[in-house]
């Protein structure tokens, strides 16, 4: 081999920061806060403080390759952390707040971290914890002097260990495969499994994700990452912005429908994702309210999977394109994304939108994807044959945090725990989770589908299938409801909007109204719906084909 | 530090094809060739020719580091060569046909090329340069074999050898620091000079070059390069395409304005670019013939600088956006482009204009730029003050091929050898070459303005100011001017359009009218010109002060 010559700059993420402040420098950040007033500055001032925020790391003792957590919402604070942090060559451990106290001691204290960074939101949780965080050396509070509370002495202020700090600092320039964050998996299936994201796979995930058939952001586009910051650095979007030179609105914890609202229509929001939930509730706030959606253009949706109603109405109503992605912690997330094609398009408006709306996307560059039976062999790529996911790329994990052993095999491919189909459009599509998959008779049953149908319920908020044990079928599907507030839907409206649109044999052997708990990163908790209704049919007797129950 | 867990996959270039291969496999590649009809086929067909090319390359013996070289037009047997010789771990120099026979061989030669690809409009070149290419074993023609010429027995049929080749190939997994293609820049101010570009500065040049704030491609493009493909790799296109999906088109050599129309109209071209000579070509053919530009968006235009009047025109007329480009073979070579940004949009349409039409560009992601002084230090980003322009980053070069010295400074700044000024929104613009400055009586005059003025001029179709020696103030400015093909464009006609749109001391003290000699890039070839006018004013006597010549 021969070397070319070009220059080896490595990728390092404070480098996106540089250029946002230098080609973007005037454009503009948009932070509510826990308790303060909205804050406003531009990348050239988050550049400086980004800076002190590196000499108070420093101050602190935190040396490179050493943790640091975070328990925080989306606000400039947290942001800057995305960036001081790596820039001194440390790892940020973004842990979920939504977690129970003893998942969240377990992540901090599985990271490693020697500091601890939370809102005010949190302080009666750190109180609660901090016995237990052994590890942790230091406590700082997201927050001004002014704001912090008595019983929070105990913490220093990011605002007061801030401005005695020099607002240029000589960032180091290191090997681009150095740890930059550590994010943990959901728990949606068990413990919280840590990723640990390089300074390299953020850096090419940003680039690739900034495409047209992905984000597709332009320097006109103001960004509101209502995904967490917390939850795999929220989808790249903190460093997408500043790539392409978005102004960028970062909502704190607020993400109920009235308060996105007011942010989208006052700051000129024009992109904005997260889960499903939280678009149901704004949906459901519009639908109240009579509002339009002002200057949004698009919404990028996934986590789990996106109800075609909702898409549908988002479009129908208020002219905003839902575009569904797919992804895992694991992926930094990027994995397929739903953006239409001029193959599509050929096939017509109905197909295109039925391709983008059923589908969890297409083909991203940097992310290779494979459909696999049991011998890992390719199944058909007709749309209809499912398989296990099988992916591989440069911002796909290598190992879990902590393992010593690989999480991909030898051909570097990586099992994604995912259930889906491919066709001959490059669109991949999610039936369902390995584990929630209902194997009723031999056969398959995707849960995924049938909540999908469901969701389309008039009533309907959100819809859980899982199966349970049943003495001939092994397993059956059975449906929990739960109707919107103030909505009294009954098991037999459902069964009755269900029956036309689906097979026979998919039919619920059981369709329950109930509350349907969700996961800490907002995802149907089928762990514990299972352990409540995995005997449901037996306990119940309910279990002659398509009985109803109650 | 601490490594983050990752994917280390190479940046490999056939991993694009690869890419396009699966997801746009249905995309198209259109090819006019040399005397043989137009070629028509898909990314996933191109994907099988390239692997049946990477194993005629093995049968010639080509191995990994090694170099092969192509003279050839823009055609999708040239862009086979792309994947399959980098794929497979060689180094495709992609010689300039337009180059004297000298500066082929020397090229050639310098490259260490065994294996010589070359399209038919060049055998009776190469039967000619063949005795002084000691080095190079095998000469193949990109043809099919009945189109070969009884002269050319020497040389093998590309189609030939291709077709008993294997349509898969095992791509093997290497460094992507490795040496793909070896470009030689224009040789517009001395020997041509030889950038190594590596897999790695290929892929990340290819991915931020995709970017809205770039040349922003999505699936729904059809591209056109008249960038030549041996031009710094065609500015990227053959890459960026493909990542995102778009429809190519390779006019081969025809570069005349009813040529390019035709594919235009007939294929649906949104996009297209190249050096100012072939655009103003094509503008001109269009007010002849009154046609319009169809699906024709956007031309990204480059190399030297665009004349507003054009720019202008092609908006105001045709509805097309011109995007300057600057850049260098050793940049790969995006620098700057200049798309617009909120910033500018604020202060209104007249001053967007104002800038997109006369500056080279803004900053992007991936390339940082510093204007200095002569002791390097930054000059004020007041839009005013000229320097010498540095460049950084991934896809810069480090040294030249063949050197043992590096090219850049201690920190990694790359000296462009241009002057430039940078102002507060980001906007770069190119006042000179450091080589065609003019200095009058120890000022700087800026030889591209005078030109762009000039160039506005009715019936002017190119003009090219040079410095000529001046007893009294050692450098003042000539400029020469070639009309329209049947305008007849008198001096004096050129100076009292001049006079009232510049200030009295840039006065050219003469105008002369004359034929302009181009480079083998389509550049104003100024050191023929210097050396043919550089002692007119002396030689002439005509050295008053704005005193007329002739
Ligand atoms: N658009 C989508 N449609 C359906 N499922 C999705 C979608 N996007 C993500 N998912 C699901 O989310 C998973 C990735 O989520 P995440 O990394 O947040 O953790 P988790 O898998 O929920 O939790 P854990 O791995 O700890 O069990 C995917 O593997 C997939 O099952
Ligand atoms: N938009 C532009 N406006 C003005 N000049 C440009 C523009 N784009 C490129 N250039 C000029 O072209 C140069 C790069 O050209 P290229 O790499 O093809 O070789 P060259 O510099 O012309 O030749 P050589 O380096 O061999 O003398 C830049 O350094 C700049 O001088
Ligand atoms: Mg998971
Ligand atoms: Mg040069």
């Amino acid at each position: 081999m021969l070397d070319g010559l070009m220059q080896r700059t490595p990728l390092q993420i404070i480098g996106i920061l540089n250029h946002a402040a230098v080609a973007h420098g005037e454009r503009e950040i948009v932070s509510r806060l826990v308790d303060e007033p909205i804050w406003r500055y531009t990348y050239a001032e988050m550049s400086r403080r980004v800076a002190q925020a590196a000499h108070m790391l420093r101050e602190l003792g935190v040396r490179p390759g050493s943790r640091v957590s975070s328990l925080a919402w989306n606000t400039h604070r947290h942001l800057e952390l995305f960036y001081a942090t790596p820039g001194i060559g440390s790892v940020l451990h973004t842990a979920n707040p939504r977690l129970s106290d003893d998942q969240i001691v377990y992540t901090i204290t599985h990271a490693g971290s020697e500091v601890l960074f939370f809102d005010k939101t949190f302080s009666s949780m750190v109180a609660r914890i901090r016995p237990r965080l052994s590890g942790v050396r230091t406590f700082v509070a997201l927050s001004e002097k002014w704001n912090l509370e008595a019983n929070l002495t105990v913490a220093s202020s990011y605002e007061e260990l801030l401005t005695r700090q020099k607002s240029s600092y000589e960032w180091p320039v290191f090997d681009e495969n150095a740890a930059a964050f550590l994010c943990y998996t959901s728990g949606t299936t068990g413990h919280p499994k840590g990723v640990l994201y390089s300074h390299r796979s953020v850096v090419l995930h940003s680039l690739a994700a900034g495409l047209a058939g992905a984000l597709g952001f332009s320097a006109f586009d103001c960004i509101m990452p209502c995904q967490s910051l917390y939850h795999a650095t929220a989808w790249g979007l903190p460093f997408v912005a500043p790539i392409n030179g978005c102004k960028l609105v970062l909502p704190c914890e607020k993400m109920d429908g009235a308060s996105l609202h007011e942010l989208i229509t006052t700051e000129g929001v024009t992109f904005s994702g997260g889960v499903p939930t939280i678009w149901t509730t704004y949906l459901a706030y519009l639908e109240q309210c009579g509002g339009n959606t002002a200057s949004l253009k698009q919404l990028v949706i996934g986590g789990s999977a996106v109800p075609r109603a909702m898409a549908e109405t988002f479009l129908r109503k208020y002219g905003v394109e839902v575009r569904q992605i797919w992804g895992m912690t694991e992926t930094s997330p990027l994995g397929v994304i739903a953006t239409p094609t001029p193959k599509l398009a050929a096939k017509g408006e109905n197909l295109t939108e039925e391709t983008i709306w059923t589908k969890q996307g297409r083909l991203q560059f940097g992310i290779e994807l494979r459909v696999v039976d049991e011998e890992r062999r390719d199944v058909p790529r007709d749309g209809k044959t499912p398989g296990t996911l099988l992916v591989r790329g440069p911002w796909t994990i290598e190992r879990y945090f902590g393992d010593d052993k690989s999480a991909v095999d030898a051909a570097g491919w990586f099992d994604t725990g995912d259930i889906a189909t491919l066709d001959d459009d490059g669109f991949m599509r999610i039936t369902d989770r390995q584990k929630d998959v209902i194997k009723s008779g031999g056969e398959w049953i995707s849960s995924i589908d049938l909540e999908n149908i469901a969701v389309a319920c008039p009533g309907v908020r959100i819809a859980a299938v899982i199966g349970a044990y049943h003495p001939k079928w092994e397993e059956r599907p059975i449906l929990v409801v739960e109707p919107h507030p103030e909505c009294a839907v009954t098991a037999d409206q459902v069964r009755e909007f269900l029956e036309p649109r689906i097979v026979r044999w998919w039919s619920p052997d059981a369709i329950i109204i109930a509350t349907i708990p969700l996961t800490a990163t907002g995802k149907i908790d089928k762990k514990s719906l299972r352990d409540k209704y995995k005997g449901y049919l037996i306990n119940t007797r309910k279990y002659g084909a398509h009985s109803e129950p109650k």
